[in-house]
């Protein structure tokens, strides 16, 4: 692609700035050198807002106002690729009028991300109004994403990132028994709730719970990827970032660890964002970091898989960066590691 | 006082019981053998709860609902006593109507703490609408407090009760120089601010920052306590309960280890809810007590001393249990300590 | 039983009273009525050292002396019953001893839990030297016990209780498939470990991670508990006291909500220390009180049961002093509720 | 400097790997575009072990081993520079052999951070053997070194940073009385204690209190850079990383905001660590930064300043890798903003 020879960058827009997958995003978009961020938009009706006043740790380092958002920017900013941060029905509303102006877009919201409408009431409560973007966009899982990413490319959701990444391998090799319904027991950390404030995340009512039992959005989404049926039970733990998935599935008879752990080298060994780690990963281990760190133990037929990842990175701004990267050619962990480029 | 021999229980409500201090009271009249809780309320306009729904570690163990206040109970319910965790706007508000029904008032706010009407507009934004009942007002820091209690009695803060337990023993005893502004910076845990959801004390908010630089309203409570000027730094700190207040002060010339000692002996050798520690103490050591720890270390004429208190209970509940306790003649520490008296 | 009528109190000692666990317990004997704390030891080599020193939390609430222990104690200390809160090894070598001179023991350790003592190898790592003990001990699961407690209890390991309570119920009930081996995900407050200084509970450590797979001490204890084999696996997270567990079976086919509710009220409806919460527990609500909190939901032939106590106190020494009011005859709450006795 | 244009890259080796500071260490000068980091070492008597197995978040980051020490290395190893993030006496012994060897050292203990050799025994508890090696030593506090740094070179404390960045603006300015004693409260992150486990730093242990009473050994660094006499307390706050210090202190009559304000744009205006906050800073917002935050706020002649420092970053391996940019004439910040050399 001709953008990095000739030292043109891509512009860039993030909307839902004012949120912590937003603040992400425009952190990564700043230290990409095959980006620029431009815009960096929140909800209309308030004030604009540096981000470093939103974020004080961005001070000195993000120089970029957060603008209330109105439809006239669609007229009058020119980028290249937009960022969606933003609520699932915002996401839903504002996509097809930036893909008219031939804006390509990343929604890292659910708007886009199950293929069947019909789900949509069930587990997000609407009725999708655009069920013919399901089937063009194109769900950016990149580990197992092949086909090209289109113009709209839907981010996956921090669970399903976590549980997928680690389940696709032994199912993708057919080592898990037909009838296995996996059983997945995650946590994640408190800033999966999002930046506005509410009782269950504040800082006094918050220890180590469960919810969302059976019902929980990412349900259906793990098991589209899956391409089959799991328990899926959320957590919610007493610490900022990460998650962490406990996933357990039946081997067929005779299964070996030679071919589990061959199932999983096969398809991760090319991945850059992929760590295969020596005990159990922990949440502490890739907070900050775009890392996905697997790990697993077998008993017989039984198999735990461990997942850790950022969910505010490789769970959102740091895959949509990792996304956006590839489908603009530039290297797939560009602004992701420190000194990858340099 | 006949009530103990009697065993009727003195008629308790706890206004404000949805918030922190409130439930904790609620905890506290329960666990006291000679109140009982008759009735709690939280704000109008809420349906009625029980408080183990609010509060799922009460369940089996306080068995009240709470119910929306309205001033029909004034005429409707029998009480003996009233305690209001309300808002300071709400407390001055309802205080005089509970005291017309012969109801004695235990008000947990800082609508009656000040005795100057002036310095309400100033630190909290209002001009007091009943200051003849600031001087009727009897402030309730039991450790110092001689005069009898009557029917209004304001609770000391969190802060003013750490800072002043802390540094009353010194200046009482005239070991401090004339001219020595003390210099006191309290760490408060996050319950602190109450349970209502806001972003500053959102779990991903949380760090450790001062804040009310000067103006919180808790200075002029502590310098009318101490009767001279402070520098008081309050900061938000990642804990949930609990204050540590450090205090600074200049010792006039010569003044001993000894006679520092003796001052602090002088004043709370017969004080239950007093304790000294033998290194600095630790707000996880407080927290779930009634108690005050203190510490204190001398370097020449410099003296730093150290105060712990939980803030919802020594800073709050307990210590208008305690001050309860005190008015209607049952032993002070009913309620406040387990087995105290079993 | 005569005891209480009489006033005379059972004569406690407390072995390993310097850990987090022999600690909690000393504070529940003080608090209960019916015992009286009469020694307090720790591993011999040290000093003895008031409690209230280990643990500045109970001072002026626990006055006791933490002694080193030896073996002279036996026949100088005339005690009634003695709590071994002892690594296993220490356990197992002192409790016969106990025993011989006519004092009951209730051991918190993993000493007399398993009655299989093939199991000790490969899960303790060590040879029993007293297997005729492992039929001898009582196991003291109490919601499930109904053989009479003896002079040797064994006292259930915490992540056991949590798992068992959660899942007999409906294995017992006879609604789970024959071939379903429960997963069960548990995670642990990091005082699990025990107080020993340690890199993996050091503050700067401890995130969120999983350990022990399918290796875990407590994994043959929950097999024993349940009548087959589990999936389990135990997590470290970065909270203090408590544990969550999540558990997942499969149903038979048909069985309704109804059925497993009822197979939940009929096991515990007269159980004072179970509590069904109307949403999952948070390991926050049940730290520092002894009940187990559960909640469970269905999905079709899928049931989640979710289960929570505090690992120190349900699940460990508030389950031995319930099993100590149930042997010496006095209420089984005794000490464990506030105001329960009075 | 002819370094930077030929590409040659400062050859770097890490003592002290092992630890919290010089794993820091590490992994800025592997993000450092003009330094080479060649050989990693932690104390003697261990197993070589790669930097990521020690510390797992820096897997597929940092490819080095961490090698036992040993003088021979003193021979074999070829080095531009040497960071010491060990034990003050360890340092003490080795920064000879190594500047012996002609290799520039950044020593990142108390070891030659006091002028006064007499001091060491007092605060640091042993004589100091190399006494001429203090006045050599260049103090590398680099927003106010002015004199070159030589060869030998004393990277500031943690508190001290914190402490002496916030007042030296405001008394270099001569806006401060003249027997103005400074009050210092300040709150360090666990990790200021460095990784080895204790008792006092394990996570059930930790809650927020005070220590080092007068006898801090940061105290004399304070008061030597601040020319006067401090009263320092410092204390230990439940979170990982970060300090902020709380500084009180009496202007001059007359002293009005924009003097202060002056003093502080004057001092700080070019440098690009040093941030001024809109609001008391939170350690939250510095963590993971180079950066110190400053805030402060007057009362008639009272002013607080508020500072806010990663203690590992700027109060350790970040403040001595911009002490080695400036030493080798490269970027002040090169490895410690991203993208700041892109």
């Amino acid at each position: 692609m001709s953008l990095n020879n000739q030292n043109v960058k891509i512009r860039s827009a993030v909307l839902g700035a004012a949120g912590y997958s937003g603040a992400e995003l425009c952190a990564l978009i700043t230290a990409n050198p095959f980006f620029e961020l431009c815009y960096a938009f929140a909800s209309g009706g308030r004030e604009a807002e540096p981000l470093a006043s939103l974020y004080p740790r961005f001070q000195q380092q993000i120089d970029i106002m957060v603008e209330p958002w109105s439809d006239a920017f669609l007229d009058s900013m020119t980028v290249d690729v937009a960022f969606l941060a933003l609520p699932h029905e915002a996401s839903e509303e504002i996509a097809p009028k930036l893909l008219a102006k031939g804006i390509k877009v990343f929604d890292l919201s659910g708007a886009f991300r199950l293929k069947q409408a019909a789900l949509y009431p069930q587990y997000y409560g609407y009725a999708h109004q655009h069920p013919e973007l399901l089937s063009q966009a194109v769900y950016s899982l990149m580990e197992w994403q092949t086909a090209p990413l289109g113009d709209l490319v839907s981010v996956p959701g921090c669970y399903p990132t976590a549980c997928s990444l680690a389940l696709l391998p032994v199912l993708k090799a057919g080592l898990v028994t037909d009838d296995c319904i996996p059983v997945i027991s995650a946590t994640s950390g408190v800033s999966g709730a999002g930046r506005k404030a509410s009782l269950s995340t504040s800082f006094c009512e918050v220890g180590l719970n469960a919810y969302g039992f059976f019902k929980h959005r990412h349900r259906p989404e793990i098991e589209q990827n899956l391409g089959r049926k799991v328990v899926f039970t959320p957590h919610l733990g007493n610490f900022k970032r990460g998650i962490l998935a406990t996933c357990v599935v039946n081997l067929k008879k005779g299964v070996t660890a030679q071919q589990v752990n061959d199932a999983f080298v096969a398809a991760y060994q090319h991945k850059p964002l992929i760590r295969f780690s020596q005990k159990s990963p922990n949440v502490a281990d890739v907070a900050g970091t775009p890392f996905c760190d697997l790990f697993w133990q077998q008993d017989g037929e039984q198999l735990v898989i461990m997942s850790a990842i950022d969910n505010l990175l490789k769970g959102a701004a740091a895959q949509a960066m990792q996304a956006a990267n590839v489908r603009f050619d530039v290297p797939e962990t560009a602004g992701l590691l420190p000194g990858a480029l340099v």
